[in-house]
């Protein structure tokens, strides 16, 4: 029953965010036009997740990184126009604790989709964290608490994803 | 446990500044260390290159938006440390009409190779500037002044690079 409750509000989330991410591609060309003419402040690769911490650039550079420094990657897909991103990434920053261990990692945050298919096994929804070992292996064992939206997390849940990323810095030890 | 195992890997730059790429693999990794520890300014997209000017962070996302605003897409492949890279950057930044124009330009540099092939026509060296139409078209017609790397500019190009990107602006009408 309680599940189900998760479900339904989950499929409200992934409706509403999937709007912002259409209207986001239009309200961009915008905002571009706009910046042009009005020139602002320098935009940062934290985008607001973290400005201390050391962020990549690219999927590639991500890779390479974990690869070569062995530490596992995180990866936070979101949208600049969905609210629970949004919400998400306040929770995020806000949190001493994840600041801290998010320093033990290579990080990447993704407001457009790769290529990839690995880092998409349920969907193209977002917020959404995964976690990949510097053997580069996509964690898909580390999970939140949505059934229907296995790597989603709402700002409540940032205790289960402060134990997750612990989990992930528990590297995988062999490849097979 | 479900393992998913990403097989996008890299090839990193070859040829004048392959020394300086395996270089930047051992010193970026010690910066990191250091930064952990002091805090300092936040990264930004620009790298240099133009603060003033909007960056894209992906090639997927420069690639929608130059679909999507109908403007040609710029991508410059840099090393920081790379003395040619380096050198060719402060020209382009300090240049006023680079800076101009560049405004008009869906815009991206990359230090990390995509996997893209076509960003590469005759090679991944560093710098390496190519356009890109609204289109989706690699422009690999628009070339600098060295046959045995057509991509490639010195400070001393700064103009033929303007040319170039005038060049840029005249979209391809048809794709076949």
């Amino acid at each position: 029953m309680e599940k189900s409750y998760v479900s339904v509000f989950l499929l409200l989330v992934a409706i509403s965010c999937a709007l912002a991410a259409k209207d986001a591609g239009k309200k961009e060309t915008k905002e571009t036009k706009e910046t042009t003419v009005k020139p602002k402040l320098p935009q940062t690769l934290s985008r607001g997740w973290g400005d201390q911490l050391i962020w990549t650039q690219t999927y590639e550079e991500a890779l390479f990184r974990a690869k070569h420094s062995n530490k596992p990657l995180m990866i936070i897909h979101h949208l600049d126009d969905c609210p629970h991103s949004q919400a998400l990434k306040k929770a995020f920053a806000e949190s001493k604790d994840i600041q801290k261990l998010a320093e033990q990692f290579v990080l990447l945050n993704l407001v457009y989709e790769t290529t990839d298919k690995n880092l998409s096994p349920d969907g193209q929804y977002v917020p959404r964290i995964l976690f990949i070992d510097p053997s580069l292996t996509v964690r898909a064992d580390i999970t939140g608490r949505y059934s229907n939206r296995l790597y989603a997390y709402e700002p409540s849940d940032i205790s289960l994803l402060y134990s997750n990323m612990q989990k992930a810095q528990k590297l995988l030890k062999t490849e097979l």
